[in-house]
């Protein structure tokens, strides 16, 4: 199944053929001190170098939100949407648990974005597959319900599947809806990782869909986090994970050699040309250093 | 299956089930000029070295290489186990391609090493089966025989059947035989992971024997190796890999996270024992710095 996103570039296609697409993640101010500055400053300059420098790294989406408690998110997400979408032409993904922020972004962004994202929960069923319809955009569907996180794989499967059939019924179609497994930290509960892969198989395997997933939320409260992420992101991909939110500075090398090693890019083209732009990348940092300290 | 190694310690079980077991690779000289002068020179301080090293690091099992081109490997293999089982109470792992030097490691090594390889070529099953039942020692069984390294995943499976099946003719338990599936470099094929991840799984699906494999070959000619290294090594334990030839110092960490997260490591215990063994080492190196600077 293809899922296309476009920006105001050329269009980007999800699918499990292909190579596994970067989502940067970011522009999110939860627990980025920096960023939560620079929202409220309304100093945009950070902001704006970091959607450069994702894309530099191998994003090939960006993420955006603006969630601060006591700010005018609908205003903030609709002004970053507008500096982002100047600065760089790839595809958006709008992230936020609240439809206004999320219409609000919606009316700025250019193409066909992402929404992140719509669950089995009803309430947010009815608030935002109307707009997603209406502005032709695709949707992650978190499977989570009315009822809280299924605990298992079987369970969470009829989740995803409730959700896109309420998208098939207002005319949304299957190929516009990702699910997102939800990872939970492992450092609660150890059976917390072979669930989300399994829930992945599952919705890969019965329903076809592409499949997405933060690779981070599975370390929470363990040490050497890098490493237990670097590892999920893996062994999720096998099990069928198509695009994965994470920061391409530290992953886009190990999401390049997942592709390379699972027969996704047939003449290495993707794996060579992430290692000659870390090169690059590692090259004008040098350089920029070394001129700072002239 | 459970394939049991011992050596003066206590045994060590390789199973599905449990842990990846991690085989260190270092005491091998090919392509480690320092370990080549070591062998060479007869001083083996360095060797005796790198087996605590790598014990500590969180090798389980211990591979010893004497292959030097115009040495007597078989007195080499000889005087480097005894100096290794002296030093380290972990099984040994006895590598060479040749019959004699394994007979000499075999007949001075404790407990029930593990010998790396047969294969389904006929004189090496014919001169090392016996050896092997006689010895009462587990055996890796390289999927090649007379005519090559098979090309499709199902070809190499046939391989490992009658490599299981001439062992047990001569009453080699199967669950005494690890199938090493051969990696081969994607640099040269880009299927070449792809086929081997399929063999491995066919391997643990159809034979259900243990699967070892050594986690560097298929990144050769290319670039960033570990990255690929590391990404490899986790797909191939997803795919069914319980006991891998390795760097622990470089790849126990990400071992232990596939432990975790599929399931293998139930309280997390491997891996937070991992996490404060390798901040005592870390610790330890810069004490040594310290007192090396002062």
């Amino acid at each position: 199944m293809e899922t296309t996103l476009r920006g105001r570039g050329k269009p980007l296609t999800i699918t499990a053929n292909g190579p596994v697409v970067i989502i940067g993640e970011k522009i999110n101010p939860t627990g980025r001190k920096r960023m939560q500055e620079c929202l409220q400053s309304g100093d945009f300059d950070y902001l704006v170098n970091l959607a450069l420098s994702q894309v530099a790294a191998g994003a090939q989406v960006l993420d955006i939100n603006v969630g601060m408690p006591g700010m005018d998110e609908v205003a903030l997400m609709r002004q970053v949407v507008r500096l982002v979408s100047d600065a760089v032409d790839v595809p958006l993904c709008l992230d936020s648990p609240n439809p206004e922020v999320l219409a609000a972004g919606l009316e700025v962004a250019p193409g066909k974005p992402l929404v992140n994202s719509v669950s089995g929960e009803e309430a947010r069923l009815r608030s935002l597959l109307p707009l997603i319809k209406e502005r032709g955009a695709a949707v992650v569907g978190l499977i989570m319900d009315d009822t809280g996180v299924p605990s298992t794989p079987e369970a969470r499967l009829a989740v995803a599947r409730k959700i896109l059939e309420r998208a098939s019924a207002l005319g949304i179609s299957v190929e516009d809806v990702v699910i997102d497994p939800l990872a939970m930290a492992v450092g609660t509960d150890t059976r917390a990782s072979t669930v989300t892969l399994r829930t992945i198989e599952l919705v890969a395997r019965e329903l076809g869909t592409n499949v997405t997933m933060g690779a981070s939320n599975v370390s929470f409260g363990m040490p050497e986090r890098p490493t237990l992420n670097a590892a999920f992101m893996m062994l999720a991909i096998q099990a069928g994970l198509t695009c994965v939110i994470t920061d391409p500075a530290k992953l886009a090398g190990t999401i390049r050699a997942a592709d390379l090693l699972l027969g996704r890019d047939e003449y290495a083209g993707g794996y060579i040309k992430w290692f000659r732009r870390s090169q690059a990348l590692t090259r004008e940092a040098a350089e920029a250093a070394s001129e700072a300290s002239h």
